[in-house]
């Protein structure tokens, strides 16, 4: 059985499908490493792009948020959904400034999401976005009592109509341009992390946990 | 005379409106530190939200790519646009799961694109992607041909419906957990460069520019 998404008309690429994949291994990873993911949505014709948190389960992706959220109240109706998911890796410099381009993953998921009734699934979800962010925080935190995960929208997103795109590597130039005087070349860029700054009402020693030292993602 | 953006029923925020912001040059601000922007439009009643990079004149967003996008070529048409740029600064450790949190930094931009005709502005519109990811670059390099300038769609978008959302500081704990035996306080997240690979067809030894070295953000 194939391990790969199905091309469908939303998620055939058009342009440059060299860059393009459905492997599954692939879009999970990069679900994975980012933490922020865009939910396209339309009300009355109008699109809203709007950034949000997300934790994946298996072949679900889940957001959350207040119950009075306008994105969630419509998300919930099971209108159509596109949650875009981009990992900026370098900055691309070619001699010539046509060639300049950027390396990155990105996925590109179609479908609509229901809510999460469940306790026991919602439960499981809260903890994939806190896991999802800092592996083993979970276990330390104070867990959801019931008034806040009844006070919790999750609504669960089914992978399944999706694809990714990335592009990697060095520049492509003109051949007549190879000896333009200018560096070219790639500048890798990465999410980085800075020192931890304590909660200034944090007043014991407690340790930095250790998911936080040298914390990188991917 | 305000030199703020005027609150209208798209970009009137409806949750943590304490978190909003209309002030151009916050936006600005924003809108120059980052390199992507999601687009979100609407092609038959289904949303695609599409990364893209960009370039900010004045009070004006450009965007561009090849004639054949499926993105420009709709986008042309004066559809509606929601344009979102997001800046992840950090993540909010709190002793509970419950309020857990990000800090961010995001524009929320409504509108619709035009396609640039006149060769000046077009001009002017290539300079500012190619500064907006490398001051310095756009004089160094082979600049674009007649024919690439005709090769390439460029769009711009009015900045003049658009909010600002921003989340900074501490974890905000319920007082009960206050004395939760756990750590808590900010993770600051940064994009950070890597040492820059040379193209390996770079045969001569260049020079990497000085915008390179030290790179970031902001």
């Amino acid at each position: 059985m194939s391990y790969s998404l199905p091309k469908t008309s939303r998620t055939q690429l058009k342009r440059l499908p060299k860059r393009g994949s459905y492997d599954r291994d692939t879009l999970y990873a990069i679900l994975d490493e980012a933490l922020i993911c865009h939910i396209g949505f339309v009300i009355d014709a109008q699109p809203f792009v709007i950034p949000t948190a997300y934790g994946r389960i298996d072949d679900r992706l889940y957001i959350h948020g207040s119950p009075a959220s306008r994105m969630l109240r419509s998300l919930k109706q099971g209108i159509e959904i596109c949650a875009t998911v981009t990992l900026l890796d370098g900055l691309v410099l070619a001699r010539s400034a046509f060639h300049h381009s950027m390396n990155y993953r990105s996925v590109v998921l179609f479908g609509t999401a229901e809510p999460v009734a469940a306790v026991a699934e919602k439960q499981r979800a809260l903890q994939a976005f806190t896991e999802h962010v800092i592996p083993g925080r979970w276990e330390e935190v104070r867990q959801p009592t019931p008034q806040e995960l009844a006070g919790t929208l999750v609504l669960s997103l089914p992978i399944v109509e999706a694809s990714v795109k990335i592009r990697s590597g060095p520049p492509v130039d003109d051949v007549a341009d190879q000896d333009w005087p200018v560096w070219a070349g790639v500048l890798p860029l990465q999410l980085a992390a800075k020192a931890p700054i304590a909660d200034p009402q944090l007043t014991l020693g407690y340790e930095v946990p250790p998911a936080l030292v040298n914390y990188r993602r991917g």
